[in-house]
């Protein structure tokens, strides 16, 4: 009798898109594909045994406070240890539920529609998604295999734009990292300009050789919001990031914070706590780096002995992800058709850019996967590739 | 030599403010203080021992998932219990961060600045403060005693509007349940004015005399956007809500979830699964409907011994508060200043009103607060009313 309901979406909504990785990620549950795609810590990393012990201390010691609300800033222990760890006072800490809420509360307090909003090329696809719900406007800032360029921060450029959005360690999806040198001009530029900088940093801890660069945050704490994560270090299942911020930002964040969901949940932030103020990082992150560095380089052997020319990647130092680049004109979309058909998957690169993607790059994320796997995925890969190489030229021939 | 970075908030960020509750929490935290203004539940309530137990079969088990990324849409088996609570496809459940998150999930797909939002009056702060941030046009639908009147809902007052949303049963901040029939003249009104009904429901177990009306989501399921919590049921520290939605609605709202935090922990999830799945809420629910229902019954005995003639309140049948309306022309926050003076607080009524506030009204929690110190608390603020009450009339009598 009655019609069913028609409801009216927001404009945002229409917006709204389920991310390329996600839908592949379904497709490669399937336990004979060897999948590149995903962006998952390996689970081998987790510190179990740890975190049980601090689970065994919340409950001997205060578990009412770790199961009560709690305040939206973030439990107050945790928020001095990551203050004393990135040399600012705790109350330009705020508790995230993920590094991905902190895109969605930096989205929700910085942008508004047509604002523009500068990026890397390309960038973290999350970030775009966060972003993109409140209709910026965004601008690619010309970046090569070091990153983004600084010179190309020109007043025309910059003009009216409302953050700089970047990743300047081992960034997600190309792997590189930003030079000491750029760093400095960056956050110079960005000073002379008032250009607000977001430097978002997951994966700054997982420095193969254990170097670190000095974060834009520790360059200039006034004009840098800065977003760190308990996901690749920790446990990517506590859901636990943070903004570090300038005073009067902060106070917006929070207040968005609160309106988002109260507060990150008491008993997450107290495991983590728990966990890490005895020093167990200290130990913990030289292994991770061990692993992951070793998979990188079986990775990118395998690229090496298996990839036809014309094909190039790139030489991480860190983090989680290979950016590989195929001969202009391939589309790495057709190309991941025929390697799923061969039970090898890996993300395309298109989503990763704000505007004009390149579609002959893709990623390959090389952290869960054994080294056997990898070799043998890779020559899959190069397989596939060097078959649609060959059957492009009697194509182009034919033309 | 540097000028301090000036940064561009969006215009949403300018309609950010900090909840009036919180704001008066950080006064009341002093100990010599009796509060009756947070919405805190009894920590007297938190099921420890079933959920130290649930964490050591989290590590028994299967550790590593419980650390690892999960779906956006909730921990699998989670989604199927609350399903089989409620009458519904697990497919039509979606896990947020709090009920909080659902708020804020919703105002992003389904509000546009300006579009019409149905709100009953009074109604939840925090939903004004989550929706605001979408810039909607709050629209206040008469309500009384009993709840919103459906009777009001006329094709001119409903026209475009996005959503009612309605708090049926023991709302916060008044503690008044929606009558049956009003419920199905609710459903029927917004059925015939294709008007889609949120029903936030997170005190909808606490009934005290364990008799439950049925939900707006059984009338219409197919209408109505259902919130769930876990905060006053299990333990808010753990951040754990629910959406029930039409599955076109549902597909929208998991795209805005993975945008704002990837998903819930699923440490949490999988945490309040355990805890939940044998039955533990079976005994513990009437334990807590117990306790509340004799604070409850504790704080009206007090008011009737102590309040001045003209003073009426609420009499909840469920729920955590109590809503006090003075004489005409009284305003609760200058009385708020004399009983904090006398070490006692509440909230002043004019946050929760989307229009035109009733500045004569205040909600008391009864919870938290021994029995004796609500018998305290209310007679001090008896004597402060009927302070106000005598110097007013003087003043009335001058004018």
């Amino acid at each position: 009798m009655d019609a069913p309901l028609r409801p009216t979406f927001s404009r945002r909504a229409a917006a709204l898109t389920s991310s390329a990785i996600r839908e592949i990620l379904k497709i490669t549950e399937r336990p004979e594909i060897i999948s590149f795609a995903g962006g998952l810590p390996s689970p081998a990393t987790f510190p179990v045994e740890a975190l049980q012990a601090a689970c065994a201390r919340i409950f001997a010691d205060n578990p009412h406070a770790a199961l009560q609300y709690g305040p939206s800033e973030g439990y107050g222990p945790l928020r001095e240890w990551i203050g004393k760890r990135h040399g600012v006072a705790p109350g330009r800490v705020l508790l995230t539920t993920g590094s991905q809420q902190a895109l969605d509360l930096i989205g929700k307090v910085m942008i508004d529609a047509g604002s523009p909003v500068l990026v890397e090329t390309p960038t973290y696809l999350g970030a775009l998604q966060a972003f993109s719900l409140f209709e910026p406007n965004f601008v690619s800032v010309p970046s090569d295999e070091s990153g983004l360029q600084p010179e190309a921060l020109t007043p025309e450029l910059t003009a009216g734009a409302r953050f700089l959005y970047a990743l300047p360690n081992f960034q997600n999806p190309t792997g590189r990292r930003l030079p000491l040198a750029r760093r400095q001009a960056l956050v110079e530029r960005a000073r002379a300009q008032n250009l607000l900088l977001v430097e978002d940093d997951p994966y700054g801890e997982l420095s193969y050789g254990g170097d670190q660069l000095p974060s834009l945050l520790s360059m200039n704490p006034d004009g840098v919001i800065y977003l760190g994560s308990f996901s690749k270090i920790l446990a990517p299942g506590l859901r636990l990031g943070y903004i570090i911020a300038p005073e009067d930002i902060l106070f917006k964040l929070v207040q968005a914070k609160q309106a988002a969901d109260l507060h990150t949940p008491s008993f997450t932030q107290r495991l983590a706590w728990e966990a890490v103020h005895t020093g167990l990082l200290d130990q913990h992150i030289p292994a991770i780096r061990a692993l992951y560095g070793a998979q990188c380089q079986t990775m990118l052997d395998a690229l090496a002995a298996h990839m036809p020319e014309g094909v190039t990647w790139t030489r991480p130092e860190g983090g989680m992800f290979i950016w590989v680049t195929l001969p202009e004109g391939m589309d790495s979309l057709t190309i991941l058709e025929a390697a799923i058909a061969r039970n090898v998957a890996y993300v395309p690169g298109a989503p990763f850019y704000a505007n004009n993607p390149c579609t002959n790059t893709f990623r390959l994320a090389f952290v869960t996967v054994p080294p056997e796997q990898i070799q043998r995925g890779v020559a899959i890969l190069g397989e596939v590739v060097q078959t649609a190489l060959a059957a492009r030229k009697p194509a182009a021939a034919m033309a």
